[in-house]
């Protein structure tokens, strides 16, 4: 399975065969102009394809990109609180409930009180919510072996770098 | 109002300060782990951050990314499908349809029937959608040359390298 092409990652690239009988009248790749040299769209795209092949290696773990953000921020934290959960994984706040919502009522992460803000909860992995980190890691580490081998090791730290450098505003 | 700082952004940032009495009870940055390491992760994260630029500097002309990026596509493309379009962009079809609804009613973009295939429809700007179009390429302008003083001329050609990169996939 895993080394199938993946049909649905051609959603989000040109379409280069058509089936029709008179397939250049029907499709053609559109130009993108000066889109393809600006880095929001360059990024986006990016992020896409890559978002892409993470769908497709969770599939059967049913884990998106923010679920697997979350289990690995609340094991790196046990007992955050979830606006500083939302606040670190970028999620505005009613996006970041129906999140750890989901995740909650999969037996994987709960909210506990927390002991200074009886307001606030806390949140922390079950036990299944543990097992289900280390069978994800394994996963990701392959995934990101994958997108590597696209730009090589020393590509990769210019990247993280690059991008590090831009998402930090001061 | 260009200069001033920009108070959305702080919501996909963690929060270095906090009003309560006790700070440090009630903030902590939450430590990210292997998740900064990620190239999934930190292209997402530097999307948020370049997008948010985006949205400030687009504000009063009400223009989201993919609403851009369509007005560039069409304006490079005149008569284009809006099949090709949506693929081009790495848009799914009914969030297209609904893109192209919206700067419809605005009077930016129009569909005109295509001569061969009357199923389908041509997509056009009108003499509005090219007038906002000379405007949007000047703010766009900006905003890349606001981007690029965060890695460098250089660094933004690596930049642009390493997602092209790892955005084709064979």
């Amino acid at each position: 399975m895993k080394d199938r092409p993946r049909d649905s990652s051609a959603a989000a690239k040109p379409r280069t065969r058509a089936s029709a009988a008179t397939p250049k009248a029907r499709r053609r790749a559109a130009a993108l102009g000066p889109l393809s040299h600006y880095i929001g769209y360059s990024l986006r795209r990016a992020q896409l394809v890559v978002f892409d092949d993470f769908f497709h290696t969770f599939a059967d773990l049913d884990l998106r990109p923010a679920q697997f953000g979350l289990l690995v921020v609340v094991s790196q934290n046990p007992g955050l609180k979830q606006a500083d959960a939302s606040a670190a994984l970028g999620i505005q706040t009613p996006n970041f409930v129906a999140l750890v919502d989901a995740l909650e009522r999969r037996g994987i992460v709960q909210r506990l009180p927390t002991q200074n803000d009886r307001r606030s909860h806390a949140l922390h992995l079950t036990k299944a919510g543990e097992a289900l980190l280390k069978r994800v890691l394994v996963r990701q580490a392959e995934h990101e072996e994958r997108m590597t081998a696209r730009i090589g090791k020393a590509g990769r730290e210019q990247l993280l770098a690059l991008l590090d450098k831009l998402a930090k505003v001061d």
